[in-house]
């Protein structure tokens, strides 16, 4: 029997998680029922909304349950099927959790999706082709709708998403701003990603800074904003905001381990006419297939560039996570499992 | 020569405004130049909208100048004109401000309006048939949406705009939720008005107080929002919301004299994928003449009930600007000045 790591949640995190909240579990792929493939995952991703999903708290999904397998999304390669839609060697992305393999029932719509390779690498498909990419589109072309000329903020602007998103609004004729924690980020977004300036949040911790450093880096103020962390970040932003900019709202890092952050000044949304809106991406699948097509043009042509951080080994995976939940990865941060 | 009595801003308060921030002056009516018509003021808007005005700080109005006459929306009678389009005795609309006449140039279009007071009084169109009721048209139908079933909140349930608002919506099938300041005025917006239920928000001056309200009045959750206080309210309100909850953001009265009102809980704007818009009617004038026909058609049969305080004498005007100010109006502020 082919032996199966994962990693499952062990007790739930008080503020930071950390190591003793997960548990390494030994366990073995089961035999295939019917309609079911083995899927061997190659990479795991990791995401900032898992932090949300280790809270048994009222949210919008189901908070991970104890004592079973993380969940999260994977790419990988099928191994055995019993379904006709898959052979073994196609490349495929799903949800498999932290763990080596996972049996899935291809019956269900959407579970299990083939992906091409041959121009897009496989890991990309956890990225900029894959949940963050389509996270990053759907809020910067349905909620901000950025028109050329205009001004588009976006911090954690180095990651997964955030370095979507700019790249996308200046696809669009839009100027691009991000905001990012160290000079080495500041300066991949600027000279890599082709940002038109990123702003050290870690040089301007407090609010009067970081406004000001906004002011000139967005001389025309800020039409668009595409939220990943919140807190201080959001009320500079909010200070800087022009007449009916609209803020697509995608995560808000900063609160994630309970800290308070409120918004400092909410009456800005009604003298700027701001319109603030949340959003996840899983609610929107109508706009995948479009999405998807572009990110996956982008990263074809080379036009649309992102950088991965790769832990290597199941093992590493919660280090890695509670590194990202600190900013310490650089790009989208991925575990290796083979 | 005709004395004209007006109020202007003598200085800029800080905090509450008090009587010593205006100044009453005795002006003459000048001479009619060309296209010119001549308004006596029959009744004086008062809205909490003023307040901001007040201040020398960015914001999407002009600041009221100092030493000049406080503006504001006014409805009266022509006695002269120089533009065939008015006549004497004509009953119109306008922005005549705090004074008892008004010199308008009648060739700008849309600075002078005539009404039809055959049905509608002419007070009317200061209050349910003029800005206030068109701000609760476009905050209820073009940001709430309401579909029937849904629950819909409104603060400042009984004050000009607010009750305007459940009425809307329970026109369109809604369950309506008032909070208001009082047991009368609770009494009103239910017994009178036909909201489903009203909340004294003096019986629950903290979060979890008004939050545990909200839950017995919402007993489905919040859909929609119009939010016209800020502060604890909206809070309390967050945290009732069901997902895709719309908040229109139309005021923060809470806040208009300078005191901090944080949002506790912005992350819940992701959590319950909100939409939180903030808008100003007068950047809408395409739905004025949709809005005004439902409204009007409402208060002519009788079907939109509205509640005005009426002060006597242009004098009375600051005093009672302040306390609306404080909420000791019960509906729509008035200034009679005949």
């Amino acid at each position: 029997m082919t032996q199966n790591l994962q990693i499952h949640l062990a007790s739930r995190p008080s503020g930071e998680p950390g190591a003793a909240n997960f548990r390494l579990v030994e366990a073995t792929v089961p035999e295939l029922g019917e309609g079911q493939v083995l899927v061997r995952h190659h990479f795991l991703s990791l995401d900032p909304y898992m932090r949300g999903r280790m809270n048994d708290a009222k949210s919008y999904a189901q908070p991970q349950p104890l004592d079973q397998v993380m969940g999260g999304g994977t790419v990988g390669e099928v191994v055995a099927s019993n379904h006709p839609g898959f052979a073994a060697g196609d490349k495929v992305v799903g949800m498999g959790g932290w763990q080596q393999y996972s049996v899935v029932d291809a019956r269900q719509p959407g579970v299990l999706r083939k992906v091409d390779t041959t121009q897009v690498p496989l890991s990309a498909y956890l990225g900029a082709v894959g949940m963050p990419g389509v996270t990053a589109w759907y809020g910067l072309v349905k909620i901000i709708g950025p028109k050329a000329g205009q001004t588009v903020v976006v911090s954690a602007a180095s990651g997964a998403v955030g370095s979507a998103v700019g790249q996308l609004a200046k696809a669009r004729g839009a100027r691009a701003v991000g905001i990012a924690g160290g000079a080495d980020k500041c300066a991949y977004v600027v000279d890599e990603l082709g940002f038109d300036a990123c702003i050290d949040y870690k040089s301007h911790r407090d609010l009067k800074s970081l406004s000001q450093a906004l002011k000139e880096a967005c001389p025309n103020g800020i039409d668009g904003h595409f939220e990943n962390v919140g807190g201080v970040i959001l009320d500079a932003v909010m200070l800087r905001s022009n007449a009916f900019c609209r803020v697509a709202m995608c995560g808000m890092i900063s609160g994630y381990n309970g800290e308070p952050i409120p918004m400092a000044a909410p009456q800005l949304i009604l003298v700027n006419r701001m319109t603030v809106e949340g959003f996840i991406v899983s609610e929107h699948m109508e706009v995948w297939p479009q999405a998807l097509a572009e990110l996956g043009q982008g990263v074809a042509t080379g036009k649309l560039k992102y950088r991965e951080t790769i832990a290597q080994g199941l093992e590493s995976a919660p280090e890695a996570f509670i590194g990202l939940l600190k900013g310490r990865n650089f790009g989208k941060q991925l575990v290796k499992l083979i």
